[in-house]
Formats: C-alpha cells, structure tokens, sequence
C-alpha cells in the first residue's frame, strides 16, 4: 500500500470529531470545540495529539470513566485581583476550557496588558502549542502550561516518579517577520513515554539520561525502561517544579496520585490543573529601539541576527509546524497517513460518519 | 596557610561595598543597593555575582567605560496598560534598577495578581536568584530573566555564537513549608565560560555538548572552546530565545553585537535588557484544596509528595543556596575564602576602607 498520506477535507474531518464526540455525551460547543482543536493540531502536522489522541484519551481518562464531563459548566470565582481570573473547570473538556481561557486571558491583557486564569480540577488539553499559537496569530505573547494526567518522572537525583512530563508552551507573535509564530513547546521529560515504545517497535536504544529502570536505575534500553528523567539534570527538573508548584496553588492533589484511580488516598485529586497567560507585546516598548526600527521591526532585526552566517542550518522553534501547515494549506486538507486512516475510519464508523476512503484524495506534496 | 573561610561582617561588608562603589562616582542610594546585593548574593553562598564580580563587572564594562553611568535617573514610560511598567533604566547600576522594579512589580501585584516591569538600556544585574528570593521572602511567585551583556552562546544546529547564556529566574514563597523559597535559577547554556577555565586550570574534559571550537564543532577539550552550547538541545535554545524575544519587544539591539564595542554598526545598542514579573499566589487558589487543606498545606503536600520514598536524595531547587544561608548565620557574618579575601583586601585599600585580615573571625561551621 502506498505510504502517501491522504488529504481529509476541514469539513469531513469537523464531522467526523464532532459526530464522535456528540456520540460520547458531549454538547455541540464542546464538539465544536474538540473539532476546532484537533484541526489546529492536524493542520500543524502534530501526529501525537490530534483526533486519534483525543478519542483514545475520552476512551481511557474521559466521559468513559468520569475524568472528564460532558456538558459540565466552567465556575469563575470571585476575585480581588483584577488581571488574574480563577476557573474551576468542573472537569469540563480540555479543549473548551483552553479556548475560552485562552480568549479571556486576552480580553484581561487588552486592559492590563496581561491576563492570566488559573484553572482547578480540569481535563487534559492535549498539545498547549496549538492555543499559544492561535493567541500567537491574533498578536499576543501566549504562554501555558500544566500537570500531566500521569507521574511518570523521576525528580533529580531521586529514584520513584513522583512528577509528571509537565510540558511547557510559549508563542510569540512573529508572523509578520517569520510567516509563523514562534512557537516553544515542549514536555520536561528527555524523552516522552511514547517514544520509549517507539525505541522498542524499532529496537533501538534510548540516549542516556532519558529514563531509569524498575529500580530507578538510568538505563539505555528501551524495555527495561519504566520511568523518565527530566531533560537536562535539574534545569528541567525545576521547570517540571514549576508546573507543580502553580497547580499547588491553584488547588492540585499530591502528584504522585495523578491519574492513578482505584488505588491510594480516594479524597486526593487526581486531575490535572492548567495556567495561561497573554501579554501585549506593545506593554513592553520602551520607544528607544535602534537605528529608527519599531517594534516589529526590532524584533525582525534580532531573529535575522541570530540566524546570521554559519547558522543557516538553525531552525526557529514553531517553523517545523509553520511548513506542516503550508503543506496542509497546499493540499487544501489535513494529511493523515494510511495507519491513521485506518484508525480514522473506525472513528467514523463509530460516530455514524459516513467515511470512504477510497473517494479520499492523496498528498501531492 | 589554612583553607577556612573568613567571617566578614555585615557590616564591614556595607562599608567596603559602598566605599568602593562611592569612589567610583555612584550616588549613596546605589552604594547602598550595590552592597545590598552583594551582602544578598554572598550570604547565599553565591562565589560568582558577589562584590567581587560586581566590582569587576564595572571595571570592565560599567562606570569605567560608560557601560553604566552612576547617578542616572530611571524615566519610567507613559502606559496605557495597568499591569505593566515600561522604564527606560538610562544605564543606571543595575542592582538599583532590579531593586526598584521587583518593589514595583510588588505593589502592582497587590492590585492586579500580577505585575510586570520591562527594562531597556540596562547594565549587568549580576544575580538574578537573589531579586527573586527577596520577593519570594515577602510571599510573591516571582520570575526575571534578561539578555546577556556577551554572545558567546551557538543555536541549536548552528556554528555562530549570536545569542547570549541567558539566564531565568524563579521563586516561589515557600518558606514556611520548606524554611526557604524554592529557587529556580539558571543560565541556559550547557556551562558557563567561567567554568570552561576553571576545567582548563584544572586539566579536565568539558561534559559532552556543552561547548563548540572556533569552527563551530562540538568540543570537549576546554582549550579548545571557543563558544558554548545550549543545555538540552533544542529545549534550551528555545528558553534563550524567549530572553532575546522579550529583549527585542522592548528595545534591544542585535543580540551578536551585545557587550562588542569598537566594531560592528556604532548605531546598535550594546546594552543588555530585564524583564521582571511578581505573581500574588493567592490569585490562583481555585478554593477547591483537597483533604480541607488551605493553599499553603497544599503547597506543602505537594513538595512531600514529590520526596516520598526513593527520592530522599532530591534537593529542591533553592536549598543549596539555604543551607549556605544557615551557614552564614550560624557564623554571624558573610564567609569569603582566604583567595577571595585578597582579593577583598585590594578593593578595601582602593576604597580607602581599613581591612584588617588578621582581625577577621574564622568560619566555625
């Protein structure tokens, strides 16, 4: 069978998620939500957290077993302090609450020039690149991050995974100098758990310091990895902290309970808790930019500075998903591979989509 | 001779900072917030941005060459945006700029849950651990980073150092849970340049991926290092870059010309840039704390969890700079090896300062 991928029109592809998710309970918001989203991540050629991802997380974390619920209503506390807003998500789906959060961080940093909403008791959102770079697009400096749905990390020098791979997601409105935003987004682990079954499929080994072994032992191979390591010793240990802390404050449960059901303290909480914020890049000029530049311009001058002579080679953080988009553009459809279809089409017969994929177009480039 | 530390006292400190910053023209606000600092800095243990650091800083590209200019005024911008300041630091000594905006990003907190100060025209602030543990001390989630006074650091796949070792600054309030705040405080190259001559006096390897030669070729022979990488790959580059982008919205020149005086463009600034943030933790408490505890509990849970067992070894990211405190402390005075006291000694006579090293108390811890 032919390896090229097949083009899914944004209207079969809004359908089909949002027919699956109305399947599951969900209202039409929240599907139109989820389709939203997973279009954003397939349109940016992000395979690990598009439709497939978000189906198989509702199956396993969702409206299946309580994580997550349809049709719940997001409850915004009172608040004495103006630029900040307090959500509890009431364990609505991830991808409404970013959206609207992410719209109401926006709103606050028009006035203040920053707006942050802090959010308890909440639903994984899958990849936090995909509303920093819509926030991005729209001309603000957008950042979140959050505690993952499972403690699958080693602490610095420890032994037992006691954090989560707490990834980290900040972009910055580039697109008139760049054509994209720049987009820096990335879990704290080395590696990610699923890349430790990818290093199995292929029977490779894992670089060192990317997981330890059922002793808390750092091994190389893939099969006697059972837990991850933070990427760089204890600076991505304490950018995974970071993560932890804010969500303390914000009303986490102790982590290692993260997503572990039907075992240890049942009055822990076990969901995770998200943070987003938006700047005004404008709330920073401070009107003495070199050689006459304005801002935009200054910020165009910089990256150019960077990527001078015997640094071609280098790549701005977001231009990998800024050249899948322009390929999804080109083919006027989000590209999926065979394997994905598959999984695609069984989605679909699942939700009552009519799904042929025969009829479906290739990639022609 | 005996390799003890000396106990210098505070006092004597004050006066030898400040007498040595008074002869270099500055105004007595900034003596007192230059040995302010460095009382801050050497109480913590920290042997790299103490007084001697900033003495040497401003021999070399401060007061001497016009890098920083003492007695100058901070003129802080109209803004139409309520959370945030833009202040334009006129090269004033950057440990008063630093003060004077963490304060500020303080009361802005107080009113809006969040305060942020950016900074154009800067001078070299030395530590920024020591701005956010001070704010972190007075119950604020505090965070500063800023752009580098020198490129020296290579993008992630590139040969040309065009970006600075930009460092980020965090803190947390979490002295009542753990004695002292969590801070998390680094730069995002692999090594400091500090640290590639420390190996080669001490005719050790550099770790791998760490620094690159004249050619731009990764190295590990530190004779051979002409530049340095950035820690964890592409993760850490993308965290440099955030410090050039801040910079750049604010008013920076070209990062690669940054601390370069006598060539390049004379149009371009060479003056480095601050940004500083100060969070009301409060702002974030959803009021959902599992198990009836309150935000501060709940903080404390989570940092127990995070060192259950397995994981005693696991220091939190602040405690070594703690346990340096408690030292000072026990010892009544701020600890200086015998090499750092000559070194003292030298900057007291040209301050004019009596330094009697024979009289100097001896560390007992």
């Amino acid at each position: 069978m032919s390896q090229t991928d097949y083009v899914i029109s944004c209207d079969l592809h809004a359908e089909l998620v949002q027919q699956a998710f109305a399947k599951r309970g969900y209202t039409p918001d929240e599907c139109a939500d989820a389709a939203r989203f997973c279009e954003l991540a397939a349109w940016h050629g992000i395979k690990t957290h598009n439709v497939l991802k978000a189906v198989h997380l509702d199956d396993l974390f969702g409206s299946k077993v309580g994580g997550c619920v349809p049709g719940a209503t997001i409850e915004r506390l009172p608040q004495r302090f103006k630029a900040i807003e307090r959500w509890n998500a009431n364990k609505k789906l991830g991808q409404s609450c970013a959206f609207a959060a992410m719209d109401r961080c926006m709103e606050l940093a028009d006035e203040f020039g920053v707006g942050i909403v802090s959010m308890d008791n909440a639903f994984h959102y899958l990849w936090g690149g995909g509303y920093v770079i819509d926030a991005a697009k729209k001309g603000y400096i957008a950042y979140t991050c959050c505690t993952s749905g499972t403690s699958e990390v080693v602490p610095f020098l420890g032994k037992t995974p006691t954090m989560g791979t707490n990834p980290h997601s900040w972009a910055f409105p580039t697109t008139q100098q760049l054509g994209y935003p720049i987009c820096i987004d990335w879990a704290t682990s080395a590696v990610a758990m699923g890349r430790v079954q990818q290093f199995i499929r292929e029977g490779k080994e894992l670089p060192p310091n990317a997981a330890v072994d059922a002793e808390g032992n750092p091994t190389t191979d893939p099969n006697r990895a059972k837990s991850l390591l933070f990427f760089g010793g204890h600076k991505g240990y304490g950018l995974g902290l970071i993560n932890e802390l804010l969500a303390a404050y914000t009303g986490s449960g102790v982590p290692s309970l993260r997503g572990v059901h039907g075992a240890g303290d049942p009055e822990e909480k076990r969901t995770p808790n998200f943070y987003f914020q938006c700047i005004r890049p404008e709330a920073f000029a401070c009107e003495d930019f070199p050689k006459g530049r304005d801002q935009d311009a200054n910020v165009g001058a910089v990256l150019a500075d960077i990527r001078q002579p015997g640094n071609e080679h280098c790549l701005f953080p977001g231009q990998i998903e800024a050249e899948a988009a322009k390929r999804s553009a080109a083919n006027d459809g989000l590209l999926f591979t065979p394997k994905e279809v598959d999984e695609l089409a069984q989605i679909a017969a699942e939700a009552g989509v009519a799904f042929d994929r025969d009829a479906l177009a290739r990639a022609t480039s």
